[in-house]
């Protein structure tokens, strides 16, 4: 798990000039291989770059040209939870004697092509991309320069051979909703994120099945869509509660959408858990802060970035030399219920 | 305040071969003076730089040589504030076609030596540093290297000549005061941050400032110290509240302490504002998601960022060439009273 000496990511003992020999070419030749120029016969390239793997050539060649960067990247800075994934990542990336660059893909769901080329011209010793995904173009850029990825909480489908890091989403909706159950409650009404978020569809699909199992009839109009932001929670939360049959429990889906919920709430005069219990996602550190301290399902956001920030390194290790990759590349790291002030029995009425 | 034209920052006409021969020395040499290479004679290097500054060509060796990046260093990244200063330094980042490089110091207020060494390796087009300060050695590795550096919101007092970008914390704190007093407050107690930030101080010399106008006394024990993070609010909040005369508003020194006052009231079964008031400073987003939503001192902070930002570039291309700098090296940006529902009259017992 910690950055291998580098002593040790230099088994080979050939010189370049044996190479050169053995590949029956010059010496700078063998140099413009290792270094990616575009000015050598592929029939020649792919004899040098075969002899370079053979003698473990081309992991060295990989380190030596990267720079001492890791690139992170958002989908938006927006949510308070960004903060969390950032000190994750520096943890490791100082550990590594490495320097974080944090772009964000500023509403597309792929970074611009601009950023592609600027992260192909640069060379980090990997990018983690944080419910953003690559397009195919910029995969192809980032693997020809020999730059792993590692996509965190993936917004779509990241495809098989994605690596990626993510929570348990779905168990997380389901510890949720069940405590809900437990209580008493019999009515419970969520606040999904954006349908085409798969980490926002397993919450979900959690609720459904706790209401299921509990042999509890699923509601569509007591499923709410959402954006994972506070004010969108505000408004889907008046919608919810303004109905006469009320649900008198909501899986809010986030933290943020809880907290909107809860100022819907007071608009409403409904005190929180006596008249309506709320639950979250995430446990930003403000859940613990608002009044009454917020019940959520904790997502270990630092842990995950760290795993990725982990991950994308050892992927940058084993780029070559050995023939497969670390042993698990797609890792989902366990949620819990961390139940606080906010959630209670039912009132009388709603029982 | 927008990048300027590449071309426009090119006003030379001479060669490199006109200025080696005006020098009398080859164009390698000029070269190597470019390019800062240590193996030049002392005298011909500084023949041969003035000759490029008289033709406007170091501005072009420096921007030639940096990394298409900014350095953006925090003390901790613990504040949820530090989201709104990244969002800035982004915004500014992405339309100069930069990207941007994220380091804490953690816990330090210099950042460490390997640090400093890793910005000169790269060498960015500048060092923004938050509540972070560079010691003396730093500063003339950077200032060698023709990196400039701007401190944003000073942590101590970053002498004379260290460009900075501020708020102005002593009107915020007079303002917030002012406001507890208009609404009749006699006793209001005050909690700082740490006492070596000057931003710290300036809030609370601030809060004396508004006591004193008003002919009201300053008393000594109304007034805590705090680190700006939520535990301590809570913690001296307790203190606060405790006493038997205690105060029945608090100018908490920032959100962060205002919600751990928020907590210790909930505690203490004391609702706000009707027992006691309570203003915040930040205007982070989640003061308008709380119950009651806190009045606060409106710090802009990603405008702060984005200005600091600008300067560090402005820096960057007035570097040499023309004598002297921008125009304004220390600015500090208004703050501005956002008054919501945690502040109210007194109660009439201690009135």
């Amino acid at each position: 798990m910690t950055p291998s000496d580098p002593a040790e990511t230099r088994p080979q003992t050939a010189t370049l000039a044996e190479i050169a020999r053995e590949a029956g070419v010059s010496a700078p030749t063998v140099s413009k291989v290792l270094n990616g120029r575009a000015d050598v016969a592929p029939g020649t390239r792919t004899r040098v770059e075969n002899l370079l793997r053979a003698h473990g050539y081309r992991r060295r060649r990989a380190e030596a040209t990267r720079s001492p960067l890791i690139d992170l990247v958002f989908h938006e800075l927006e949510s308070a939870w960004a903060l969390e994934v950032i000190r994750g990542v520096e943890n490791v990336a100082r550990d590594a004697g490495l320097s974080v660059v944090l772009s964000e893909s500023a509403g597309r769901l792929t970074p611009g092509r601009t950023w592609a080329d600027q992260v192909a011209a640069r060379r980090p010793h990997g990018v983690i991309l944080v419910l953003s995904g690559l397009d195919e173009s910029q995969r192809a850029l980032l693997t020809s320069r020999s730059v792993p990825f590692v996509v965190m909480d993936p917004a779509g489908d990241p495809g098989a051979d994605v690596p990626s890091i993510g929570a348990t989403n779905w168990q997380g909706g389901l510890a949720a909703t069940r405590h809900l159950v437990e209580l008493g409650h019999r009515r419970i009404g969520a606040i999904s994120g954006p349908p085409q978020m798969m980490c926002s569809r397993a919450r979900v699909d959690g609720y459904r099945a706790a209401l299921e199992t509990a042999g509890l009839p699923v509601e569509s109009d007591l499923i709410r869509t959402g954006d994972f932001h506070h004010d969108t929670g505000y408004r889907v939360g008046r919608e919810l509660l303004a109905r006469p049959d009320r649900p008198t429990a909501v899986f809010a889906g986030n933290d943020l959408q809880a907290l909107g919920l809860y100022e819907a709430a007071r608009e409403l005069g409904l005190r929180i858990p006596e008249d309506l219990s709320v639950v979250g996602f995430d446990d930003l550190p403000v859940a613990r802060w608002v009044g009454p301290p917020l019940t959520t399902v904790r997502q270990p956001l630092t842990e995950m970035a760290e795993a990725a920030a982990r991950l994308v390194l050892e992927l940058g290790r084993s780029d070559n030399g050995s023939a497969e990759g670390p042993a698990a590349t797609r890792v989902e790291l366990a949620t819990s219920l961390v139940v606080r002030s906010s959630t209670g029995v039912p009132p009388l009425a709603g029982s």
